[in-house]
């Protein structure tokens, strides 16, 4: 059974995953689908890319629509990625979005573009992609379908990619490092790993402002494995559940006590003494 | 296999639209269900059955409960109909949510009233009749039950009905059209189509105030097929994904430019030149 | 078949929900998912325990999972729990939140620590028990494992609950009871039932200020079965599709014009004269 999995920034008003889904279940009634999320910011194609990233060692055996799109019905391409290391297609806009995830997954074995118009749908205008050609692409390889049968094969070294989010050691520890995701907790993710807390067991960390090489305010970090070790208002700083530097508080918003927000960068460093 | 599709204004924070899902899965534990949408606004009646409309012509072979009812308990119908062009069903409330999708579907084979109480929940309250009438009746109906064992049929002629949004064509090329839809992204569909373009490359377009005939100001919009067409703060006009006009940015909110909202008028009229 | 229902207070723009439908559908790709809700508010367990609660009369067999787990990766247990008048485990924290819905269904017939690491993902962090604890116990149930084998058993008498809502009956056929539940709609539901409102088809109601025994303003609110039976503005008290008064308006929120939160306390006592 090959499982479809489905990511937007379509958020859930407008019915526009139904219309995914109602395009997928005509073809393929009961293929199991899975929302991983429709709540990307509107066109934020980055954040897209990240959640993307975050889901791709989950996801089970299929294929994956994404469409974070802000150029749909220009002439950026539609595409179909076959990753090496899972058995799962990628299905969506070559804008960026998908290749985190696939190169995460061993790269890319095959790319399609979605040239044949035979499995488009008919539609009145080209601002839906997501309905009027990628769905039909995702449930044609959800089947079982050939993917050459969707369009010519390009070559997976020419697909558009994103910057990769910002991470520089400094000299004594130090980092900079970019804040890749604000979740619902008000959690900071952070673009550094385990070995950036090697420190110690307090760090300093602040937000930079724009162009700034040191951040105005810094705040103490101490380094814990969970949420509930920490007294109420104590920053604390962990390895989160996917293996990314987190800056966290106790039932509280760490973003909003930092002022942090997706794409800012954090400065750290470790702290000498404890406060 | 039949579809079970579902609209709502429930809303996702209250567990509304999962009681549905229970009743339903409590009888047909894998029968596919869609959630087309849960966020139309809270007793938007008109709302609701223009999200139904625009998914009407992609909903797959089977039954579409939509509830939007702020007359749940009093003496208005709950309904089955069965659509004459679609192997579709449609369960809800008699308020006016389901007949424009029904047209759309060539009209109404056969309607009942869910009147026959041996197919209801028994319940303390009267005020969810999504899951104590309409999601039992959509169970049977996803099963293959016959229509006429729900209750009595009843006359599609005396279904009740909303008022069709307001389109009036003026001279020269000149509408007036009523915003039925303002999406997340800010795109602001209207009530004209494809031949309220013809009057050349650029459209004078302003929302009319209360009562006012012409608006206090005008903006001129160019006439695209895609947002990425268009330079950054330029408004545009398109044929959008359901066949309709709709006013648009790249990247950004058109409904925040005009100051427009569902349910108001916006005036058309071709610009004589390019601004 | 048995179904997996889903709650949480993970909201559904981080993915969250979607990793532990990634992570079931890895086991069982075809196994029926409910999403009850994902939108309690962050960390708040209560709120989530009376979803829950809300929710059980009518869970289709299967498995539970829920996660409202502010104490994720500190020493609080991670349990299933297998109902005693349902075909039904519960799979979440111990925290409370299970506990009023498997009271609801007749209490726990068999509760196991979920302590075999077998069982578990490895995750680089112990932030997300929902993905790496509690999904793969919840697919291990579904498939009709032995519940046994996930950790041993604990006494149900020892589970961490929560207070019950307060609920005080006064004299002369007055009450003091907290609001469980304030909807989309503002309906506000009161920890009171239907014997509260036999002093007459008038009631007056007030939210206690934290400390006070009477409330500082009273509305008049008028007994009815269905919203629609209120002219606008006219406050009305109802019994509600789970049994519990509930405070109402038509097309309108009663939270809104009461002022009324989840967890104040609501003063009512029967209105002498009709206004």
């Amino acid at each position: 059974v090959r499982v479809v999995s489905l990511l937007s920034d379509y958020g859930l008003a407008d019915g526009f995953p139904g219309a995914l889904q109602c395009v997928i279940r005509a073809r393929l009634p009961t293929v199991p689908i899975i929302d991983i999320t429709h709540e990307i910011a509107p066109c934020d194609v980055r954040a897209g890319s990240l959640a993307l990233l975050r889901a791709a060692p989950f996801l089970p055996p299929g294929v994956v629509l994404a469409v974070v799109d802000p150029g749909v019905g220009t002439p950026r391409r539609g595409i179909a990625v076959q990753a090496q290391d899972a058995d799962l297609f990628f299905v969506g806009p070559d804008n960026g979005l998908l290749v985190p995830a696939v190169k995460a997954l061993g790269g890319a074995r095959l790319v399609v573009e979605l040239q044949d118009r035979g499995y488009w749908l008919a539609a009145p205008g080209p601002t839906f992609a997501g309905r009027d050609i990628f769905a039909p692409a995702a449930a044609h390889l959800a089947a079982g379908g050939d993917p050459n049968e969707l369009g010519d094969r390009i070559d997976p070294d020419y697909l558009v990619q994103l910057p990769t989010p910002r991470y520089v050691r400094g000299g004594g520890g130090s980092c900079q490092a970019e804040v890749t995701w604000v979740d619902r907790f008000g959690n900071v993710q952070l673009a550094a790993g385990r070995a950036d807390l090697l420190g110690g067991p307090h760090v300093l960390v602040g937000i930079l402002s724009q162009g700034a090489s040191v951040p105005a305010v810094e705040h103490t970090a101490r380094a814990v494995r969970a949420f509930g070790e920490l007294p109420p208002g104590q920053l604390g700083i962990l390895v989160d559940s996917y293996g990314q530097l987190a800056l966290v508080l106790n039932n509280a918003s760490a973003a909003a006590l930092l002022g942090a927000h997706e794409g800012d960068v954090a400065a750290l460093r470790p702290a000498a003494n404890p406060p």
